[in-house]
């Protein structure tokens, strides 16, 4: 028979899986002798076995009664009894945090005997009567489904009443009547009078809280979050504490080191006379958790001492829940706490430097995904600004968008691809969906650990919350700063890295990259084997790639070259050319455009390799749609001249005559090649001058030629032989030894199949993984994303989008296959790949692992992609 | 040092590749002891190495010398020798036969002396100087690269001058005076003398015959028959024989049987008092060799004796050319002889019966793509037709085409896709490529082995040749019938079978296979490995696919069923749906149709695997194009009424919505499937219900349900439930057991990289090769084919159309992953292919040796892939 049920101290901590990780974390705690209210943890089997079977597992009930009694036992206090009343928690506790997804039911076991019981046990009747009616609150929506506004609609009424405004006005007799009209909405509402018994309060939360596994928002959260369904939940009943006893009690949640920033000492917030839920759900505004060191100084430095505990003992950052109940302090949760991504670094560096951590662990704590968001664009500092409001920076980052104020409109319009800002009062784990679709969160309640605040540190969503400046009316639509009234669509900036809320678009500038960051990536670079190069078309991007790491450019596409305004006219006149006479005179025009475009990339990579890739799109790409020239055409008939007639037919017949059905798999890469030569020599000789005139500036350009396409040997021979004939007439004109490498990418299956013969013609393989990826699924990535593939990915069919991550099954089988037919026809082939691929963290250990010898994205993704090198390099 | 002569008795008959092919069938024949006049060969290597380097191999003339004077001592006359002079001839003579495309100088050893002594040692000066004059125009101009036409403008001339008509009547003057003003003529317009030295003469022959193999026609000639250009020429030097000397002389063309029909008995003719190049070129129609009979009948014995001789040494029909000098007979060539596809499969079965050859030779010794055209339609026989004339049926089928006048013009039509004619007095080398462009050839002259009718057999285009009632003009572009004119671009229909020439387009009928030809297929049904299945879509198609040896249906493609005139508009109405009910009531309406569609399918194929494709194209297909809707909508606005215009605006934007970029690459196959699983469910549905109709009429339906462009094996697991669910709810419906294979289409190369765990749910595979070649290579063939691909084959980029011949480097190797891993998974897993190249003998090859099942291909194919199954079978 299995287990289902530990008490804390019989629990592992090290077992998240089992234990969720709430759970684990009373255990350790609890083990290592901080003050944890004693409780018990039915481990995720249970939740498990109960979804399966829609029925509770055999004797789990039996299992609970046991430890309830040695609970009982070992508190001197009974469920259910008047005189010494154990009252407990029911929470929920996921191996994988779900900050606020799943149900939590305080105070359970009150009924109107206990209550009188607890009121005696503390002296205070009201702190009972109130305990009592939140109980059944809480416990009517959470466990028996009812909607929470109705019972604050009842509250609200009886104020009204009787007069009174604050809750704290009223009276025991107040809260008598309150606690009888809940009952009788709980029975009209469910027909089902509310539970008296604590045994079936108890039973009644854990089948609650087993069941709040697939409540649709937890499921969105683990499909966003990527977290498989089969974990389950663990559920912990635990001891109430009380941190609403007056005013030396208190409830509050803290980060052993500043999430936001990574700076050492506490951050995080507490309210005195409150419940837990009062802190995280940002009803009240919490104080900051400094201000305890003057109203609670021997709790605040209790504090001070438990946090070095756990950080020690966890070798990480903690997120703590804890309780003052009358001075005494308890530890109600620990977990590694989510932090920002420059956090993230800051901490772990700081932890490796002071010997917490290794650097090894150091590098593999990143999540590239979110380190990637310290490339993002910031504020402009020197931009001038309309400043609205300032809030709490609870996310960092910019986001402009519209204003919104619901969480669904927010889902549909950022589907839709608009920017938009979700803007509410406070947020609760029903937003979610609206928060994943917004670029950005603005609250008007709630400190730095709202939920909002949580949930967007999380997503790396910029976050300003607590900015209770803004007036928020949900029914109008808009929000009031002082006069100012912002309707809904209005477009503002937030920086969630100040607080501040700025009217329109405001510009952005690139990030700086932290000391830590760069420390990071030092220490990265030292134990990585694969060599990160760039995508990079111009000077520019090959200049922002080398200060970003970048040791090459593994892809420079010199097709976006063609597209400048004063040569698109040249290109085209090549491409209209009857005879070969007329196309050798625009490329002649095209040759020293292409040669000061060579010489840039190749002078601000000097002595790194740069590998060009020759001509690759099909040529109607440079001309104008059929469409457009058959309406110029038809205006020039009845108003141009005879010479623009002329012109604009020529264009739309090669227009014609270049259509293709699946231009994809057309007329394009190394097929242009071998029908025009003389387009590929042109650009092999601006290659060429430019490295010659480089060289003679005593510069050390590396000049890697890339042939797209080859599906062939015979083709790339092909286009090797008249490369070498071009280097040698610019080698003899310029009286200058001229050495380059030349290679091919692989991007249609047939190349990796026949990678060995290709191999005797190519120094290195560059697999183009885009269209690699297109091939062998036989998917047009224009029209799969926008028909078929959501669909695939929503129903599970393919378990990423193959564009984003390598599909290591089909597309990474072609790889290994090139890789090693390649290489056993040359040992020191050289081996990247340069599609999109080369910046996502999962392909990159792909590479890794395949054995690569580099990875080539685009300039931002380089320190990421440095990073997910070393984290390869170190699982292995 | 390479030995590069050898005497006709020294030399190699087995040994082709050396001797080239007259050089080995001399040598053969001269040592099984037939009369060859005396000689020796140069072999092949001389001219490679003479081609390579330019320039005469060192010592090879010293041999050349060495072996002629061992001939002249064998004859006892000398090259030059005034009293016993030695003629020779010099004959190209390749490894593989090129009837007509490659030199030869004949009498060579004549000058003003050694004409004189001929005439004394024949008694015959008149003969002497007739062979010096037409000595001096070959060589001229096979020589010395003079325009043959000038020497018979000189000879016209001549005879207007002294008044005579016939060549016959020129007296021994007329001849001395035509070899002055040819010697004359030679020194004016080469600026060199004839040159009277027969060892010069010999010299640059030899070298004119190495040269020959790189003319342009002869370097056509191999492109078109796929002959290496490695090969070279062996030269045959051999003593004259006289065909003209008087009416006991004769020289003549024969094979040993009738190379159209394959009847046994000799075939050929023959020309009195003439020489061998006047029978090939067609100039004199020539005399049916049963007329040597009468005329010679002792020789005409001797013939009967040397062709059994001949056949039963070789093994096969032979083509041979004769000369009678005064009586007696000599051989000048024997050759396995051209024959049409009836014929070559009428010889091997007569000659395995016969016991010459083994049932294996006569299978092995087919030439499939040449069989293929006994399955080429033909005249309808019970047709009216308007006889124009009759002439020699030279090649048999029937071609209809436009009339055509020039080689060139026929090419540049015929290659823009028209049908022409090619009709010429007579054809000769330099008209090959007409030949190869055009639909068929008709001559006014020559015979059955004029050239003409060779090449035209050889390449399988019928021919009529010898059509003397035609009379044809080249300078108006027209021949006449009798009072009739046919002009240029008249359609016309010629067929090689019978030797008619008809007025227009004239009905043809499928062929009926003989008697051979069908125990032929007998014999190789019992030697092949692979199963022979058909791809067809309609019960007709599987009927015929049946009668013609196919056993099952590998593919019948279900979207053709939804073209019909009375279905695409519930089609449309389907794909127009906007909800899920609307779509299940156009699928109902389809769901009879289909039905009765797979009833009579699997009728036709009864107690044989059906394999039943599910809708595979993109659903845009089956809606008109969005310019034809943009105008009929434009229409509509002007005249139509609000719900034309409604349903117009409706297809619009439907087609716009399903409009892709890249087709091929798009929303089809089971990703339409995917999405809309309820067509697939109908499909699904009316295949076992068609299966429950056959069954209850006690047939045996063997169902086989094919999912197309699966990628991953998460699809084919959705698709393979669902047709379970359709299966399981017919079966209950209808009471009886539907059992079927389920599988799936490989043709994305993704599919063949994971096809490990695709096989963990299909029970069979079918390559689509036709997809995967696209896929693998990265081309869209509409695009390929209309670009780059001919390019490519012309530049030998790619050694065949990968649509046609299977490519086996990229294509091939997946399929042998996808058969290994596939294997792994499913031992029994059947396996075929049914793409184009199913039908292609090469790519049967592959299948055969990579362990497929079956293959599949068009029903007309059938015939041609049990031959060349058997033939890849006897290979191993």
């Amino acid at each position: 028979m299995t287990r289902y049920v530990y008490q804390f101290e019989e629990g592992d901590g090290k077992d998240r899986r089992r234990f969720g990780g709430k759970g684990a974390g009373l255990a350790e705690m609890s083990q290592i002798g901080l003050p944890v209210p004693p409780g018990f943890t039915i481990i995720t089997e249970a939740s498990l076995d109960y979804l399966q079977d829609n029925a509770m597992p055999d004797d789990l009930m039996d299992e609970v009664w046991l430890n309830l009694a040695r609970l009982e036992d070992k508190l001197g206090q009974k469920l259910g009894d008047a005189e010494h009343p154990l009252l407990v928690s029911v929470r929920s506790g996921a191996p994988i945090s779900m900050p606020g997804m799943m149900d939590t039911v305080l105070n359970l076991g009150l009924n109107a005997d206990t209550m009188e019981g607890l009121g005696r046990l503390t002296g205070n009747r009201r702190f009972a009567l109130d305990s009592f009616r939140r109980f059944i609150q809480m416990f009517g929506n959470v466990v028996m489904h009812m909607d929470h506004s109705r019972f604050e609609q009842i509250l609200e009424a009886l104020k009204t009443e009787v007069g009174i405004h604050q809750d704290t006005e009223l009276s025991e007799a107040h809260l008598e009547e309150l606690i009888t009209r809940y009952k009788a909405l709980v029975l009209k509402s469910t027909r089902r009078e509310f539970p008296d018994d604590p045994k079936v309060q108890l039973e009644m939360a854990i089948v609650a809280v087993f069941n709040s596994w697939r409540n649709p928002r937890a499921v969105f959260y683990r499909r966003v979050n990527k977290i498989s369904n089969l974990l389950g939940t663990a559920v912990n009943v635990q001891s109430m504490v009380f941190g609403n006893m007056g005013e030396t009690s208190a409830t509050g949640v803290l980060f052993t080191r500043n999430p936001n920033t990574g700076e050492t000492g506490m951050y995080g917030e507490y309210l005195t006379q409150a419940q837990g839920e009062d802190v995280v759900a940002g009803i009240r505004t919490p104080k900051p958790i400094e201000e305890m060191a003057q109203e609670m100084p021997k709790t605040h430095q209790q504090l001070v001492d438990v946090c070095q505990l756990l950080e020690f003992h966890y070798r990480d950052m903690q997120d703590i829940e804890f309780t003052v109940q009358e001075e005494k302090l308890y530890l109600l949760q620990t977990r590694t706490g989510k932090r920002t991504a420059s956090a993230a670094v800051k901490i772990a560096v700081d932890m490796a430097k002071a010997d917490i951590i290794s650097r090894q662990d150091a590098i593999s704590r990143q999540e590239p995904d979110q380190v990637q968001r310290l490339l993002y664009r910031q504020i402009d500092p020197s931009a001038e600004v309309e400043l609205l409001a300032e809030g709490l920076p609870a996310s960092p980052g910019a986001a402009i968008g519209k204003v919104v104020f619901t969480a669904d409109e927010a889902e549909q319009r950022g589907q839709a691809g608009e920017a938009v800002i979700l803007v509410r009062p406070e947020t609760t784990p029903d937003d979610i969906h609206g928060i994943v679709a917004a670029q950005g969160v603005l609250t008007s309640r709630g400190g730095m650990t709202s939920h909002a605040a949580i949930v967007a540190r999380g997503m790396g969503k910029p976050a300003v919350t607590g900015c209770e400046a803004v007036h928020i009316s949900l029914e109008a639509e808009t929000f009031t700063v002082g006069e100012r009234v912002i309707a809904k669509d209005a477009l503002i900036t937030i920086d969630g890295g100040t607080g501040r809320v700025m009217l329109g678009t405001v510009p952005t500038v690139e990030p700086e990259l932290s000391k830590e960051f760069t420390e990071l990536l030092g220490w990265a670079d030292s134990y990585r084997r694969l060599k990160v190069h760039a995508n990079a078309d111009t000077p520019e991007d090959a200049a922002k790639a080398r200060e970003l790491g970048a040791t090459g450019v593994g892809l420079c596409r010199t097709e976006h070259m063609f597209m400048g305004q004063e040569r698109l006219p040249v290109v085209q006149a090549m491409i209209l050319a009857e005879t070969l006479e007329d196309r050798q005179t625009a490329l002649d025009q095209l040759l020293p455009m292409q040669q000061d475009d060579f010489y840039g990339i190749l002078k601000a990579m000097d002595g790194l390799p740069v590998t060009i890739r020759l001509l690759d799109p099909p040529l109607h790409e440079f001309l104008p749609d059929i469409e457009v020239t058959e309406k110029a055409l038809a205006v020039a008939k009845s108003q141009g001249s005879d010479a623009d007639i002329m012109r604009l037919e020529a264009v739309l017949r090669r227009t014609r005559s270049l259509f293709e059905f699946n231009p994809m798999l057309g007329f394009r890469g190394v097929r242009l090649g071998v029908v025009y030569p003389e387009i590929y020599a042109m650009q092999a000789r601006a290659i060429f001058q430019a490295q010659a005139a480089l060289l003679k500036e005593a510069l050390k350009p590396h000049v890697e030629v890339m042939i797209p396409l080859v599906g062939t040997s015979e083709e790339l021979a092909r286009m090797k032989d008249m490369v070498a004939d071009v280097n040698k007439a610019v080698q003899s004109e310029q009286g200058i030894d001229l050495p380059y490498k030349i290679g091919t990418m692989i991007e249609v299956p047939r190349a990796a199949l026949v990678a060995g013969s290709i191999a005797e013609h190519a120094q290195f393989f560059s697999f183009g993984t885009n269209d690699l990826t297109q091939t062998t699924f036989g998917y047009s990535r224009d029209d799969a994303e926008s028909k078929f593939l959501p669909a695939y990915l929503a129903e599970k069919i393919l378990p990423e989008n193959p564009f984003m991550v390598l599909d290591r099954g089909g597309v990474g089988r072609l790889i290994e296959i090139a890789l090693k037919d390649g290489r056993s026809t040359r040992p020191d082939l050289k081996v990247g790949i340069c599609g999109e691929h080369g910046g996502d963290p999962a392909s990159i250990a792909f590479c890794h692992e395949a054995g690569l010898n580099y990875v080539s994205c685009s300039p931002f993704r380089v320190p990421v992609a440095r990073l997910a090198a070393a984290q390869a390099a170190l699982k292995k």
